[in-house]
């Protein structure tokens, strides 16, 4: 049970969980901050939080658990500003989608306090934003990734791990260079090749008709072209090097792909394709 | 209404026209040919064709409609085939993903009776494959796209588009130039970056963990990658020369979004993955 929860930014992910922690009557108090009035204002009548403070040395003074869920590039600001404003009970947690990079910003801002930072990814979402698009089950059997440094007070860590689980997740723990080496593949890469389809048709001179031929599998492999486009931009500074790795081979091998298609070589294409096939079977029946 | 059908491969897309043609009372009787004995029998014992031919010339003596849902690959040798023994009245079709070389196939086969076939691509289906996951509204509110040539019989057309239209779809005409330039990027395209993307992932030493760790996002990316990789290996081969130009124009987006990565260009990511997102959200609005 979580006696006062502040959420640093009530988009997606932190509405969602101020609903989900409030549907498993684990929270008793969610106070909301953020940049946008507007969508304060949304989280409050919609009922995802109880109220709202414009200051942030308000919104941190009394909370026992404080998350923030905003876009990793305004994470190392937020940091500085907690720093001198975080009562000793608080464990400060955050749901950044690259973890190296907000670890460092911590580290620096933090001092002492870094302790009782609780690094976390919660690998769910969808393409849209804000508390309109929240919902209490967003994390229901999905996964939270924690990354605690050295350092990192272990029942820091347990307080963050049992808010995630009341809200219907289920944790693990990586270090945080797996976490971003890994997400760099699974997440971070196919979102850089959706915008970049998207991006292609939208100037090609058939634009139009290609959308009108767009089938399932257009949009599918484009849905997540629609995602924020800070918080992208964000993340591919933040994580370069490893998603620099991955994009560097996906280059190369859509080379192989494009020169196998090239040379007619249709065993080449058949033995690729087999593979790939395979092994997307395989995770449907994990699924 | 078409008295005597005869499918010519009843996988995901022959089963779902005889099962869409049938649920409609637009068909009386529906025979189906094809290479597996085992998928042909499934087939009567699901209903979806009343009978079977093992010899291609007795499937398409009676037919007044044939439709050849095949591998794009495939279709060469069934034209010529059916050249000797197609009967006046017969109209013939196909399903192919491509257009110009299946045309280009027809006419060197078909000699005069050319004029009966009209050429054709509905624009659904799922990654799935067999008449197993065949399904009644495959065709519901989806596109169908004719590409008759100068010398297509215009009573043929308009049989092969209300045979369609029963099944619940739209029918649009194209040249097979437009169609084959529009689908390389509406559809090839995406299947050869889902191929690709799930190709390297399995490849990683981090293989598991990427599994263990792909979110919705790369699930919908991949999606695809499911696909039948013969049909895929014939449809490379068969388009390859506009499947070849969208494909090296995504190798260069994709290195231009990697040089901005690797540069630290936030602008230059911000402007990309708004025009996407724009596109995307567009599109998401049309549906």
């Amino acid at each position: 049970m979580i006696e006062k929860l502040t959420i640093i930014g009530i988009g997606l992910v932190g509405g969602s969980l101020a609903r989900a922690l409030r549907a498993a009557n684990y929270v008793h108090e969610v106070t909301g901050h953020g940049r946008s009035v507007g969508n304060l204002q949304l989280a409050v009548e919609l009922g995802v939080i109880d109220r709202v403070e414009v200051s942030l040395a308000d919104a941190v003074r009394h909370a026992d658990m404080i998350v923030l869920a905003l876009p990793v590039g305004c994470m190392g600001e937020i940091f500085k500003q907690l720093a001198p404003v975080l009562a000793d009970q608080a464990v400060v947690t955050d749901v950044g989608s690259v973890k190296g990079s907000v670890i460092e910003e911590a580290r620096a801002a933090l001092g002492k306090r870094f302790a009782h930072f609780v690094p976390g990814h919660p690998l769910a979402g969808t393409e849209q934003s804000g508390v309109g698009s929240s919902q209490a089950d967003l994390f229901r059997e999905r996964r939270v990734i924690l990354t605690p440094e050295t350092g990192t007070d272990a029942d820091a860590v347990e307080r963050v791990r049992a808010m995630w689980e009341a809200a219907g997740a289920q944790t693990q723990t990586l270090s945080a260079a797996d976490h971003d080496r890994i997400l760099a593949a699974s997440s971070h890469l196919p979102h850089m090749l959706a915008y970049c389809l998207m991006d292609m048709v939208v100037r090609n001179d058939d634009h139009r008709a290609i959308i009108e031929c767009a089938a399932g599998g257009f949009r599918d492999t484009t849905r997540i072209a629609a995602s924020d486009p800070a918080m992208w931009r964000d993340i591919c500074l933040a994580n370069r090097d490893a998603l620099l790795a991955v994009m560097r081979q996906y280059h190369a091998d859509l080379g192989a792909l494009t020169e196998a298609i090239e040379k007619g070589d249709g065993d080449w294409l058949m033995e690729t394709f087999n593979r790939a096939k395979h092994a997307r079977d395989a995770l449907n029946k994990k699924l």
